[in-house]
């Protein structure tokens, strides 16, 4: 892994991928077909794209009682322990309604209420993530939506994996549609007969998904779209290169635009660190993709001072931090952009991406600047309610008056003094 | 004002602006220019769009103190207690960190914080609004935001409204740039030598401003790209026409593409209503323009039960929302989506466009299903941190590893297996 003495801001050099014109003008006929022929449609694409003959949308009871009579008994309570450490904390980020009261008996009240319903997409493909169900659900039905619906591409034989179905009942979730891709985010926003329509969908997906998310955005929320993932490691000379290389590598291995970053102060643990990446490499499974990870954004910095590598990792703003150094929890103190932060040799990321309880769902591309996690917050809106009494419109339509004429709304003004004529009872 | 029955949902019939080809390439054109030649194309750009010639791009302390000595005192007291009220509603929207234990001395910690900066662009031309600049100064103001900086095109004077300025320092906001349009945008997002790149941008602006929002989001966040503004007034028999009138037009000369409608269980108030809006019509200074929208999207609709009404409002999710029925606040709670609800005859819109506290940008088009008004929220931050004792990792990496090997992560499993191999002291 090449070292590099760090002078200016750390950039991640990745190229953001283009819009493929040629997969949004696919997309866009995709949704237009759903919005015409609703689940014809939907069983038609996906006998063309994922080979599977489906008779009906909906995963059964039976089906959801397989998945789990297959599954290993360790590994659902694994499952069921992450979903009560991740609804734990999710819990804590509830808030309620607020009431402010004003003079005169008026009052505000800020009303925070869930959405209705929420569509989560799960990709499909080699890999299954129940984790990223258990991330994008739990936080959905803490914050109340009363309806959250998982969408995702079935394998040739009609099936969607026992994980995602598992984690998606632990989670909480029952209504489990057979479809993935373009067709499946166009059901999701616009409805078809078999399933309604959502009013935000969330999770990640292959490149016919996110563009899709983009072009029904605004008929319903979305959530960000994710860049690849990113780990930028901060350590000194008191860490230990195995363990910072593991993580390096653990980012490594999503995919070969996945950025992995050490910065440091100590030249030996840079040096030490390089030559466990290269040794670590040769035993990971999936050493091709994380060697090209590794290979072509992947670099340690060899800062100056602590203050100056610390500069460099709020300047990236990166997805993932973890601390290695002494003092670890001073240190975070200085950090103020990063997605999430991970404190001490015992907090290896992973604790974060499966356990602790926080979402893995983070912000990428240095967005943590300005946005943040998925959270119950995604999940709610918020509504103010403003009640004035007669007393305390008669002391200040005046004044509302005054400032909507300032601002040449006549309209505005007669609206708010047209209650100042005695009418009489209507009735 | 067109009568209708109220059968289905209420289509708000105005088709989306399609985004104009042309316009968008000079707005490509003009964020290149303004990050290749910074200031120097925001003067050019200046000198061509807005007709002035400017010598420095800030505003100085001598024309916020001649702006002020120019200013209606009265105006100036109307502002600062509209700043107060808004100020002291949004404060109850402030959030705290959230420290959340876990076992044995492990935690969680989710800190909330402000971003670093942000940039407001107030739009020009002929009329100024100082509202819109304490509505979105201030949240950004008390959710802690160090650096806010105002955007504002001149007029060929080389000057920004009175009003603009006045507005700005009331609600604490002191670094303010003459230049408008997609270069201010563009500054705003890139930084020039005068004007530092800030994290968000927020504001409101015509189709150019509009579209460079688009272009520059990923590099900074935005606030929503709102539509023409709403209002659905629910009212029953025990409504005034004449009030009721007042409010559908005060909406109505926002602009043409502004859209009131009034549901109402009452065929005399609907036909008083339509009456009092042609007679209040002819009154207003806007006419014209209030005209255009009451024609093309206003309309009353009668429905044959206030649960109908109900409902229908529920599916239109209407920015502003007017109870004026009877038991209004018991009706209110059956309200699940509205940007914002007046409750009462003495509470119409104005009331909250100017005054009691609450924010006046809100979710237009629907998208109050999903979306809310801005808030303090909109201004910060949230970074979750994660501390595993050696004791915590000890007891839980087991299953961690396990849920990684289920994901075929193997480096995750390493990762977070690593730290169990007792490599001693470094030093």
């Amino acid at each position: 892994m090449k070292i590099e003495k760090l002078t200016n801001a750390i950039s991640l050099q990745r190229s953001v991928e283009q819009a493929n014109e040629n997969h949004l003008a696919i997309v866009r006929e995709v949704i237009e077909q759903v919005k015409k022929n609703g689940d014809e449609a939907l069983f038609t694409y996906t006998e063309k794209w994922d080979g599977a003959k489906l008779s009906s949308l909906e995963v059964t009871k039976e089906e959801m009682e397989e998945a789990f009579a297959s599954f290993d008994p360790q590994l659902i309570e694994d499952l069921e322990e992450a979903a009560t450490n991740i609804r734990a904390f999710h819990l804590q980020q509830a808030r309620q309604n607020i009431d402010f009261p004003l003079a005169k008996n008026s009052y505000i009240r800020y009303k925070i209420s869930p959405l209705d319903a929420v569509g989560l997409y799960v990709p499909g493909g080699t890999a299954a993530y129940p984790s990223s169900v258990l991330m994008n659900a739990i936080p959905a039905i803490v914050a109340g939506v009363k309806r959250v619906v998982i969408a995702s591409p079935p394998s040739k034989d009609g099936k969607l994996p026992a994980s995602v179905l598992v984690a998606a009942r632990i989670a909480g979730v029952t209504e489990i549609y057979k479809v993935g891709g373009a067709q499946a985010i166009a059901a999701l926003a616009y409805g078809t007969e078999t399933i309604k329509a959502v009013d935000k969908i969330t999770g990640p997906g292959n490149s016919f998904v996110a563009l899709a998310k983009r072009e029904v955005f605004g008929k319903v929320a979305i959530d960000m779209i994710a860049g690849p993932s990113e780990i930028a490691v901060l350590a000194d000379e008191t860490a230990y290169a195995d363990e910072v290389a593991s993580d390096l590598l653990a980012q490594a291995e999503h995919d070969r635009f996945a950025c992995s970053v050490l910065v440091t102060t100590s030249q030996k643990l840079a040096e030490q660190v390089s030559e466990e990446v290269e040794k670590q490499l040769k035993q990971l499974p999936r050493e091709e993709i994380a060697r090209a990870s590794i290979e072509n954004f992947g670099c340690i910095y060899i800062a100056e001072s602590l203050d100056k590598a610390v500069a460099a990792i709020n300047e990236l703003a990166p997805e993932h931090l973890e601390i290695m150094t002494e003092h670890a929890e001073a240190v975070c103190k200085k950090i103020t952009h990063a997605g999430a932060i991970f404190i001490g040799r015992f907090s290896s990321e992973p604790v974060g991406d499966y356990f602790a309880g926080t979402n893995h769902v983070l912000p990428t591309n240095s967005t943590a600047r300005f946005s943040s996690g998925l959270c119950v917050d995604d999940f709610v809106k918020k509504t103010s309610i403003v009640y004035y009494s007669e007393e305390m419109w008669q002391e200040q339509y005046p004044k509302i008056a005054r400032l909507a004429r300032l601002e040449q709304l006549e309209g505005h003004a007669r609206s708010v003094e047209s209650r100042n004529w005695d009418k009489g009872d209507l009735n």
